[in-house]
């Protein structure tokens, strides 16, 4: 059902049906075993592989279209499907097979005086609902995730890669249905109205999360109008610390590392403050080091006193998430200084010191409010994988439910289960 | 300031100093140690005592003014306080100050290829805000876990019991202080206007969780207009579902408890469900035992069959949280029906099976989607202390960030901790 034959469908009545599908769907795969599981993951990927010319042929017409609207070379770069990213499609599913499955987990034990054994075990949330932009691969990244941890889920991918989206979700049901799971595990929102989005975050009766992938514009304004719990990704903000006692030769690896491998990812950092008693040793080296990589340099007045022929760093610098090659950088009379900043500037994302002082580590762990708090290392690291979560759905700055990188575990939550035997309350 | 006092005030701005007020002492008290806490905790409990008194006189007041306003005597009886309630207030600090405090607990370390140590620390959420009826005692009881789990808070208290709470909000600004800790860490607003609720639920910027404790409908419209996160405590429509391998004398004993021992908890059951091939040997006994306590019983047609004289159950007792000596009773086929009953009709509070048969006892816990869910045990358990968490906030009705019973854990969140030695991202 493309944009071409929408026209009069009742998108409420559309989407109502899909979550009544979804909510059905969702009571079958949260007691489908590891192993049916996993076999629908190795049927989706055989599936992928044998339609791949078909994949690309779709994502030809999307791409073909996007550049008739005139769309930027970074939107067409994230449309654009080739063949290899489409064997990292098939390759993603049979490594999410891998990974543990996290459902039935039980933990937290105990035997009660009552008599009661008590504990937790963990299981799906139930619905959940994807909101993504242009990349199609995000059809089968987000599906995948949810499936293993045995979530129905809802897709709503970008209108400009429809076509793509539509022949990846083919993929899907065929290898679900070979694996005997019910193709409405995984459902793609075929129609591209935008009203189809704004009825998905407002379905808590049916949808239990929603989980925006995008930038910060799409996150902000589904934040503002879900009434389902929305896992938020917001900005990253990153600062690196250089403190009085650092290990010089580290920091300036670690500072160079954290901005400068790339710009564009959330772990970047943006604001480098260091220690006043370190800095004449440190900054100008590393800043003729960043200038020679072409990144712009904004600094305070001590820094540009330090270093000559800086751009002004002001209040507005300290609050941008550059994404780019430009590094603001401040001088700081020492640590308490510079977790005021980060206090006062950060996003709460992930913040790092560069210290070989045990003291001083321990008072940036337990005062620097982020989701990841990281000594001696690069913030470029804010990552599911790196964290060893095997995959990530999503790096939240939420701080309810989960926090940081997000793989299957924060797509599930836990139930108390409690075992008698005739037991009653006094 | 009270009441009286409250013409002109800018409710806005008020409100807005008193959550930047928490958002800084939220700082503090999350580093504030075990032993400081409990310090506070010991004072808080002395306070109390030695201010009983004035406690009682206030309380005095607000009793007087409610009955003038002709209160119902549900209500002042939740308004009254009495010697022992007051010792009981102080006796709360003491246990709390007793518990494990759950801040700075590490978990899931892991060391990754690329050299990098990570963990999970657990960590207070910041600022809390909880919004209450008309028990004074719950003052106390909030602002105590809150203040273990590190967090500061603001109360909301009802209008009715404003003299008692500020009384009692004296005795922990009294208590805090003698610990050195800062007051700001728990704040009673002083205003009884509505409008500082709607300022404090949509103040994400400063608030982190809100946790309402009172009647659904207060609930309800809190979770409705907040923007902050809120634990929602909403109804509990609980079942027990008698099995056809059950032990009909734990199924009696069961039933009876889970009904009869109190009827106006979220615990209580509200639909017995009877597997068919059992209900002629056990309901017609169970049902004069109900009756003998005087609880009216409504029943499906199968039920009336059986037992003569029973009112009609239809669908809307089937969607009742009567908290009340009501019962009502259907006779399914099997464990599936019960379980489709379950997931129709009931609010994913607590469930309970009694069987001996361990195939359905595993089939219940996977497929009934409860916050608890229970095996040959009264649904009246579904409580914090009884779960071992030595104390309770409320019981979530939320599947994210916490289900069920809700102690010190609940109120606090993790963040990672990534430790590295110049360790950069290749």
């Amino acid at each position: 059902m493309l944009a071409s034959s929408q026209a009069g469908l009742d998108i409420p009545d559309y989407m109502d049906r899909i979550a009544r599908r979804a909510v059905r769907a969702s009571r079958e795969i949260a007691h489908a075993g590891t192993e049916q599981k996993n076999r629908a993951l190795a049927k989706v990927a055989q599936s992928i592989e044998k339609h791949r010319a078909v994949i690309l042929r779709e994502n030809n017409r999307d791409l073909a279209a996007a550049r008739k609207s005139n769309l930027s070379s970074a939107l067409l770069d994230r449309l654009e499907l080739n063949p290899q990213r489409v064997d990292s499609m098939a390759n993603g599913c049979r490594q999410v097979a891998e990974l543990d499955d996290p459902v039935g987990e039980m933990t937290a034990l105990v035997d009660r005086p009552s008599g009661l054994r008590i504990g937790k075990m963990r299981v799906p949330l139930g619905v959940i609902g994807i909101i993504y932009e242009s990349r199609p691969n995000v059809t089968i990244d987000a599906a995948i995730l949810c499936l293993k941890a045995g979530n129905a889920v809802i897709l709503r991918g970008g209108t400009e890669a429809i076509h793509s989206n539509l022949a990846i979700s083919r993929c899907l049901d065929e290898g679900l249905e070979q694996a005997g799971i019910h193709a409405a595990c995984v459902q793609l929102i075929e129609v591209t109205d935008r009203a189809a989005v704004g009825e998905l975050i407002t379905m808590p009766e049916h949808v239990d999360i929603i989980v925006p992938r995008g930038g910060k514009s799409l996150i902000e304004r589904i934040s503002r109008e879900a009434t389902v719990p929305v896992i938020k990704h917001l900005e990253g903000l990153c600062h690196v610390y250089i403190d009085d006692d650092a290990d010089l030769g580290k920091a300036a690896e670690v500072s160079y590392n954290a901005k400068a491998r790339r710009y564009g990812i959330c772990g970047a950092m943006e604001t480098l403050l260091v220690a006043q008693s370190v800095a004449a040793r440190f900054l100008p080296g590393l800043c003729a080091r960043y200038a020679e990589k072409g990144i712009e340099l904004r600094g305070c007045a001590r820094t540009r006193e330090l270093v000559p022929g800086l751009q002004v760093a002001g209040e507005d610098d300290w609050r941008t998430e550059y994404l780019d090659a430009i590094l603001s950088i401040r001088i700081v009379d020492g640590i308490d200084q510079a977790i005021d900043h980060i206090e006062t500037y950060g996003s709460h994302h992930t913040d790092a010191i560069v210290t070989e002082n045990r003291a001083h580590q321990d008072r940036f762990i337990r005062k620097v409010d982020s989701s990841s708090v990281m000594v001696n290392a690069s913030t470029q690291f804010a990552d599911g994988f790196e964290y060893g979560l095997g995959a990530e759905i999503g790096i939240s700055t939420n701080k309810l439910h989960v926090r940081g990188p997000v793989g299957l575990e924060g797509l599930t939550c836990q139930k108390y289960v409690v075992i008698g035997d005739g037991t009653i309350r006094a």
